[in-house]
């Protein structure tokens, strides 16, 4: 058992999903990179654009990255490409419409001329230092995904990124079973599984039973049918425009992230629309109401979307009209039920009708449920188990699955982003820990805001601030003139009328009092004024000149 | 068709779910009001303790009002009675436990001496000025509950408030079928029934699942079981109690809501608990493990519930142990699934287990499903049909589903809160919009802050806040010394230190340049820089004093 033969296994990021946006494994000098994505902000991370994650131990090492390998085109698997390769640059591992897909959302971020890529085909593998790779194909919401055999003389591991057993999906390529039982009989060491739907019991229904639900909706809508999903979710866009051809309507796109992906989508056939089904969405915004079928984002309620701005009436192209049906083809992503539920009643109120997963089934998940999950640990019999992609809830569901059909608990292995596993004669153990966590981005660059900033952030967001602005004579140590005292978040104008007048005598007295020693007691003297009148404890600030 | 017949029915409240938290009716001077409680604030009302309707309609109206009925004991219908009896003391009717509830909370509040209370049973009736009120027992998640019959010279219009069709239920006492029945036989002129639920298809289940779940978890956890309720879901601790005893624990009560409500129920009988299956807490914590069961709050993951300090190690009186088994005996309430999945990823970080309803039946909702909405309406046959208890999209769906059941179109309305329903002739109309909307409570007093409050604070959250202070010579207009600047929330420490002295230089630039015009312009120069190198705009404020 020598070190020589080592697998370390590192899952990257903060207390997300596991290994998700990024995983790494390392075997002597040797590293591979597996996505690099973006996480989506918690309702308490106040003001972050997104969330990648902490890939300091990786740069510390880049001499020994020799690739990045992207499974599939999704936003939380690809979304970080572009600040990863800034600090190290090695190829790119991906799928032609994976590849197309980065592209495109590099040349939108002005960062294309930087990456360099390595075209890869499921069933293909690569030696990549003394890794060997292989890709097979899975089925998920997009097509072209792939999953990893990754051998080296650790062992041979499965990375089973996003998937789902769909036996009819709907580019007709389903997972390959038949390279997870060669696989089998080559004998696993660890397998590593997407644990998404580890809560959820029975098999996740296949895509095509969305097309018979889109024929009906469309079919009975009286005028417009505006359809919204992620821009990522190419395979949907193939139903809607399958389900269009069949109820004579014509297809637009509204948004350019969906534009461009459908673009690269149909260049490289991963998408068959004839030209004469897709208009421009200028041209379609004068046809009838009832040929028309609209495709945009904005499914998770977000407020920039167009069916956000839809939802407010602060859409520029074009306004909802009543007889419209806004069909939101997706589930919520936790932590987004309470936006998206009032963004239905918006567009209600405004007089549309909407249809969501509760009301037709106009949505399936892209990934494994319990039953396909336990399929694949039958399929696959791997030595040991190792969940990912899920918060710790999913993960240690995971595992009881795992139980259940019967892989010992010693040999299953639950860890969070940050904590090292090792494969080392066979067997897996903990490693060490490595530094690492969120890092936040909100505006231009990476890592300018942190915990401590959104504590700040959360403590102006609760109680609002008080501000106070003394000047004081230098010789005498007396005020020069009356305090100044603003408020934001804090008081109503009313309130301010009565609180501040006596903010200022109490000010005024701990300064010209005698009592005044420092700023931070003269804070301490307000703040405690504060929360006796108003039971809030807003951030107190002062500025203090003298002259 | 005189206007002397006008029954206008009012529900009130911003946004949210319609008539839940407080309904009017009014018949000429007389107007009775159903039900006083809060809601809690959205995930973006930053800062809000809980909201309350906006009830000025009826403040200045204050001598018509001839009563307060309350339906059940539920914080969402109770929670604003102090409030309410300040400003309005009419009499409350209510039940004998939502009496004793109402009272623990109005002693914990302090505003017990205020209220006047007549007790009703269900099946009894009262006369209210010109109404005519019958109860009539509901099954629900609490015992007790009623809903009401309201008989006034327009109309027979029943109320139906929260209520399922339980034909199992703890206490052993369904909703009243007989008395629906022979409502519906005099002919019901309006039905107004609970939408809580009209998204989720199919029949509640009864209560009665709960038990051998229960017993399953008691029997099979190795150590202390920690059961996280509402503290006002007085069935549940029934259900509690007896999977207890047959488990061979005790049971300890923490928290003092709780603890106030059990001992109400268990006084007035309807709870049935012998004295020697209740321990105290303290006990409780002294005897082994697997002899115990508590009960606290913080199924919802509040941060500030015990099961919220448990997750988090803040819990002074106990601390989570590895053998612990915590049930989480609730459904995330729409906005509270982010917290509660993080509550779950903390529990499980510390070592105990989780059981919540995704894994084991432990909870049921307290409220009709579509088939027992349907059956309701085929029961009572009503003229005509208003959904309350929801958001818009809850109502539009129990309006479909109304019509399902051959209810005419013409003969449904949905409104939102504050828009009037008027019952005249025995036709339903819209009648007028009456102000009215959310009332915010943070701290001590109700009404305190406002939407503009809230878009500062949200303003805050975003990105942060900047201060300038500055000091101008009082004749050159110049600075006497160099600007202070301070930031809170906006950047970190590192980024400051190159970005404030740039922030300075042109504080100095704009006032000493001669082209300092006003604090505004000012600000508007600083903004766009801070936005020019940060992609961020934290809110600018500017102090001047001048010497």
């Amino acid at each position: 058992m020598s070190k020589k033969n080592k697998l370390r296994i590192i899952p990257l990021g903060g207390l997300g999903e596991v290994g998700k946006n990024m995983m790494a494994y390392e075997f002597g000098n040797d590293i591979i990179v597996v996505d690099a994505g973006i996480m989506f902000p918690d309702n308490d991370m106040l003001g972050v654009d997104y969330i990648i994650p902490d890939f300091q131990y990786l740069v510390k090492k880049a001499g020994n990255v020799r690739g990045l390998i992207i499974t599939h085109g999704h936003e939380d698997h690809i979304g970080a490409i572009q600040h990863f390769i800034e600090e190290i640059n090695v190829p790119i591992y991906a799928t032609p419409l994976t590849r197309g897909l980065i592209e495109g959302k590099l040349l939108r971020n002005n960062s294309q001329h930087k990456a360099q890529f390595k075209t890869i085909q499921a069933g293909e593998s690569s030696n990549i230092g003394q890794f060997k790779v292989e890709y097979f194909h899975v089925s998920h919401s997009i097509p072209d995904a792939v999953s990893l055999a990754i051998t080296s003389p650790a062992g041979l591991v499965i990375h089973m990124s996003d998937f789902k057993f769909d036996q009819t999906p709907v580019d007709e390529w389903p997972t390959d079973f038949g390279k997870l039982s060669e696989l089998a009989a080559r004998g696993v060491d660890l397998l590593l599984s997407d644990s998404t739907n580890a809560e959820r019991p029975g098999w996740t229904p296949s895509e095509q039973i969305i097309g018979p639900a889109f024929n009906k909706v469309f079919a009975e809508a009286k005028g417009r049918v505006i359809i919204a999903t992620f821009a990522s979710l190419i395979s949907r866009v193939q139903q809607v425009a399958d389900a269009a051809a069949k109820t004579g309507r014509k297809m637009a796109i509204a948004g350019t992230s969906m534009v461009d992906n459908v673009k690269v989508a149909r260049k490289l056939k991963y998408l068959e629309i004839p030209d004469e089904m897709i208009v421009p969405i200028e041209q379609a915004l004068n046809m009838q109401d009832h040929k028309v079928v609209i495709m945009c984002t904005g499914s998770q309620g977000e407020p920039s979307s167009i069916v956000g701005r839809l939802s407010a009436g602060t859409n520029r192209q074009f306004d909802l009209k009543p007889n419209d049906t806004v069909v939101l083809s997706s589930h919520p992503i936790p932590g987004n039920e309470e936006a998206i539920g009032k963004t239905i009643n918006r567009i209600l109120r405004r007089g549309a009708d909407v249809i969501d997963d509760k009301i037709a089934p106009i949505h399936v998940s892209g990934h494994a449920a319990q039953e396909e999950q336990k399929l694949l640990l039958n399929l696959v019999r791997p030595k040991h188990f190792m969940p990912i992609h899920g918060e710790l809830r999913m993960l240690k569901r995971h595992a009881k699955l795992a139980m259940e059909v019967g892989i010992e608990k010693e040999n299953i292995i639950v860890v969070e982003n940050g904590q090292v596993v090792e494969l080392v004669g066979k067997k897996i153990m903990l490693g060490e820990r490595i530094p690492g966590d969120y890092v936040f981005v909100d505006g231009e660059s990476i890592g300018d805001i942190d915990h401590d900033i959104m504590k700040e952030r959360s403590q102006l967001a609760r109680n609002g601030i008080l501000l106070i602005d003394i000047s004081l004579d230098k010789r005498s140590g007396r005020l020069l003139h009356e305090p100044e005292i603003l408020t934001r978040g804090f008081v109503t104008p009313e309130e301010a009328e009565t609180l501040l007048p006596e903010v200022r005598k109490r000010v005024m007295q701990a300064v010209n009092g005698g009592g005044f020693s420092s700023e931070k007691d003269l804070i301490n003297t307000i703040r405690s004024y504060l929360h006796q009148e108003t039971k809030r404890r807003p951030m107190v600030l002062v500025t203090l000149s003298k002259a």
